[in-house]
């Protein structure tokens, strides 16, 4: 294989203008006017996100989901838990507040598994996904206009809900390969 | 474990009204009022999208991959080929056309691993991740405003790429989990 190069600058694209077009409590979009390689222009559709985190949350042998209603998709849907960062939160203290916000569970040990952009196509968000262990339950403190459900699956349910489709958002199928190869190699991730 | 039910009415959210914002070329955005289970109201910013395909294609031991500026990121990253649904066209048909035109390569087989949403705290846009196998090279025939550059990783060039951040998107990490579980398992995906 050809070396990787850490930037490949013959690809650049240099941005000519921004032009904003809306600022919403969440999420806000603007049109990047940019320069391609060939000297020719083009327009680029960019949503601006603050950032999430996402929990993969091991209790015993079982993974920790909530369930949610998700007007996106139009229905329930089965996620680790997860939220966006609040103004100048670090990550990590984020993660901790979701898992006990959602579903009660405090945890004595938690890293870093991965940060990644859910649609580098389009939106800058990006997710810093953790795994939890040794969880204490405790009671949990959704914000007011949340409403979840809390389950516990094991792999085999879990890989059960991606099969028929209850679970099917990118953070949780990644969390469920994250426990599968933890249980098929012994250590969590790549 | 309570069962997982299919749906979970108690805490489904009522559209009231959708206000159109945007409509763009690739996405659009809508602010949706809903009603919440407890009866209140909520707004939620929603970006539609047309849907996108993505392919995992192994050549040999090695997985093909494309470099390419994400003005989102606002740097170049290492993904696996993909690209967006046109108008009425076949997921599938949608897999084998991105992975030509984007790696010149033509499978033999080719399969559906996950549908996934990137993003459903914001956004309907659904990847269909396929794995394909069997290739065969010829001439890649990127769109106008494509400007991309072709790698082939072993899975541990990777995760090394995963580890140093060249990749850190959510389709792509999700095929290096799939990869590694082929080869720890002799099955891709769950």
């Amino acid at each position: 294989m050809k070396e990787i190069s850490k930037q490949n600058s013959k690809l650049d694209e240099v941005t000519v203008s921004t032009k904003p077009v809306f600022e919403g409590k969440i999420i806000s979009l603007q049109i990047d006017t940019v320069e391609l390689p060939d000297g020719s222009t083009a327009s680029r559709e960019i949503i601006k996100h603050p950032g999430a985190v996402a929990v993969l949350a091991v209790h015993g042998d079982k993974i920790i989901m909530v369930d949610q209603f998700r007007q996106a998709m139009g229905r329930c849907e089965l996620e680790i838990p997860a939220g966006k960062l609040e103004k100048g939160e670090d990550p990590l203290e984020a993660a901790k507040r979701e898992l006990q916000e959602e579903t009660g569970y405090v945890c004595k040990n938690i890293k870093l598994l991965h940060s990644f952009y859910t649609s580098p196509g389009f939106a800058d968000e990006i997710i810093h996904l953790y795994v939890a262990e040794e969880l204490e339950s405790g009671d949990a403190s959704p914000d007011e206009d949340e409403f979840l459900e809390l389950y516990e699956l094991s792999l085999a349910e879990a890989e059960e809900a991606v099969a028929s489709g209850r679970i099917s958002d990118a953070k949780t199928i990644m969390a469920v390969y994250a426990l599968k190869l933890k249980q098929a190699t012994g250590t969590f991730g790549l």
